[in-house]
């Protein structure tokens, strides 16, 4: 038995401690393309109290820790690369207290965005960020999650009220008050939100909540062509219609779609909105957009209210990457993300077009459209080097030009391995700064060593 | 001639170099009750590379630096505690460029609000954050400001979408890209949004604006009691109605407002609100208020539209600070500032109460009760020790009150100095994070010294 195992069981349980190589390849990597690394142990701590000596432990032994929670990360963030221990957070997953005066809701970093909303149900309440995946709430939180609500409920560093934080020197802190607004010290709550597990560990989260809005309409229009949907999109923006959902899914996904399920659907760029609120605005808002999508070309308009047919017209939208990933059995997923302001949107699908176009890569278009938010879902054969270069090639090329139109080369998968490489030229001498405050706290160099920011401190790998 | 204006001349203009005695006092000063302390003399900047230079001369001869708006702060913010170098950013006021696809204006920091609204009124846009005085962009953000619009539309930090910030150490950097959202490195903009100038010097900002709705409706409602007025505005907030000003005004307030204008308002408990959208959606708002008010016990409601009547109505609420120090001449003034979570605020203003009449405090109180902050403005003989001993008893009462109910001791007016005895308290164990933030980056400790948070270096007193 490793010394490493045997002194991470002298204050935690064997069950809460694991060198099982089936366990250690479940931590060894994300859903992305990034190479999979094996940790020497994963550790399940059930309380914070168990997260404070874990790291305590890490610290002093100058050993690499890295919080894991369902591994849905797309750029790599859970890959241990410098081996050390995996610091499982799925058994930290109660929902603590529920506030439904406050519309607030303290969780465990473990419990997950479904079980959660399942919780908020039954006081007619739900949690807003929703990115897709089944993800966990510390994990969301560490990579500043958005997707598909954002355009109305903003990311998660806008709906995270307060952290509880094990510092990497074994101190608890607490980021922030409960008041819905303050003034009072430095805004730690959103530099945590988004450290992407290389300051602390988040332990406990207070989150803000909604009502369960009276109606909820789900629409989608088809256009002739990307450029005419997202056009409507940047316009119903403008306009200041609340939609709470608009998605942009490109014609290759709807014929993946169609393939996949047996749909009839024509496979035109496609706009799928949402809009909810009490029944009276919220028509008024379907007709306001509707009016709008009419005037950029919409070929085809489509509106249901009740639940059942809502699920099935989004389902498209849903089920996009997947159906397209069943059409290349055995190949690995590489998603760009960069997101720019939106009135430079349509150039920056126009030119994600042609750049598809020039290098040949096998991908398609789907997007945040409201936020400026697009996705080039790449179908990746991972054991052809060659293969992987011409992916790469595309993604560099479209997060240069996103930097150009003055975006950013991630609206929300987050940086872990995979966005490094821009990290200098995005934020320019502000790396230094980022530098900064992640050497002055995590000084060893332990926090999830190797991700978001390059630091100047390396512990070397640890093989127990 | 010092040698501190000599040096300073030997790179700026004569005339952008001060230390005549009444310039030194209006930079001595803001608009609260702590003492006044002259700078050693006054620089006023004309562009970021003026910022950059004086900035770098201070840090190499570690003279402190105090950047200065429009002096409007209320816990003495700007007042150059040791002395040193007051930078008056009021030259740097040029709308630098607007865009309104994007909903984004680019601004120098001395940019004054009503200035920055002046000019979106040509695009059919405003900025959305108002604090009440007429401040400068720079300032707002310095203190992330918020105020009577911030239930709808946020406080600074949500409005700013990136700085461009001058470090202590002279190093110009942009703390984010324009995208809408982004997941890409520590977020900086939040960080730098609140610090007071204690991080370094905002030179730019781009900030989000808003397109000028349709139709605007204000109302005025009276209630027996604060306690009933308190329930309605946490119940509209609770019914999800998108409010866009709700302010409490106490009797006490009403009567000096009455008295200064010669009105005849019943000097009730007064909840005024605001409602804005396309007409029919406004209307909808409006009527959902009403029946939530009148279920509390509104003895009286009115509601008005255009722009003149919505003027009077309000002016009861935007003067009732003047018209109740007006009653004091000669006194100073001292505001309470803190924010609870919203379904502590009726707890919280009870409190308030009780402790005007133990401590017999001259007070009354206003709040912006739809984000749980209220202040209690009190007459305060400045020259009289045990009175400022009294209206002090009251605040910290108060604050602990707050801190006891989950709420902070600064919703919006800032640390300053007058909030600094708080913050180890409200902030526990985060305030070593923040040492340690504020250390890393202002490690001469010359950047708006003694404010916010204690730092442990100190640099001596400057006296040229």
């Amino acid at each position: 038995m490793s010394t490493l195992k045997s002194d991470l069981q002298s204050f935690l349980r064997p069950d809460q401690v694991s060198d099982n190589v089936s366990i250690l390849a479940q931590h060894s990597r994300d859903e992305s393309y990034h190479e999979p690394v094996l940790p020497d142990v994963v550790v399940f701590p059930e309380s914070t109290d168990d997260v404070v000596k874990i790291v305590s432990y890490a610290s002093a032994n100058q050993i690499p820790i890295v919080p894991f929670g369902t591994g849905t990360s797309l750029e790599g963030h859970v890959v241990p690369i410098q081996r050390g221990i995996s610091m499982d957070m799925m058994r930290m997953n109660k929902v603590l207290e529920v506030r439904p005066d406050d519309f607030l809701v303290c969780v465990q970093p473990g419990v997950l965005k479904e079980q959660l909303n399942e919780e908020l149900g039954r006081y007619g309440l739900f949690f807003a960020v929703d990115p897709g995946a089944n993800a966990s709430l510390g994990g969301m939180a560490a990579t500043n999650a958005s997707g598909t609500t954002t355009v109305r409920y903003g990311a998660m560093r806008d709906n995270v009220r307060s952290l509880e934080v094990v510092l990497p020197n074994g101190t608890v802190i607490h980021t922030a008050s409960l008041a819905a607004k303050s003034s009072s010290g430095y805004n730690l709550t959103g530099l945590f939100v988004g450290s992407e597990g290389t300051l602390g560990v988040i332990t406990e989260l207070w989150v803000r909540v909604w009502g369960i809005p009276e109606k909820t309409i789900a629409a989608r229009a088809e256009f002739p062509d990307v450029e005419s949907c997202v056009r409507a999109s940047t316009a119903i923006v403008g306009a200041g219609i609340p939609v709470v959902r608009m998605e942009l899914v490109d014609g290759p996904f709807v014929e993946a779609f169609n393939k996949y399920t047996g749909s009839t659907f024509s496979p035109n760029p496609t706009l799928f909105l949402e809009f909810n609120g009490n029944a009276r605005n919220v028509e008024a808002d379907v007709e306001a957009a509707m009016e709008i999508i009419q005037e950029e070309g919409c070929t085809t308009f489509d509106h249901v209210s009740d639940d059942q047919a809502r699920h099935t017209m989004w389902e498209t939208r849903h089920n996009a990457l997947y159906a397209f990933m069943h059409q290349y059995p055995g190949y690995g997923h590489m998603s760009t993300d960069v997101c720019v302001p939106v009135s430079k949107l349509p150039a920056a699908v126009v030119r994600a077009k042609e750049l598809l176009d020039e290098t040949g890569a096998r991908g398609a278009i789907v997007g945040h459209v409201g936020d400026g938010n697009f996705h080039v879902t790449m179908a990746v054969r991972t054991d052809d080097p060659e293969d992987v270069a011409r992916a790469n090639r595309f993604n560099e090329a479209l997060v240069h030009t996103s930097l150009e139109l003055g975006g950013t080369c991630t609206g929300e998968h987050g940086v872990g391995l995979g966005k490094m490489k821009y990290q200098e030229i995005e934020h320019g001498e502000a790396i230094s700064v980022m530098r900064a405050i992640h050497s002055i706290l995590d000084p060893l160099n332990i926090m999830n060593p190797g991700k978001l920011v390059d630091s100047p401190a390396t512990v070397e790998s640890h093989h127990a």
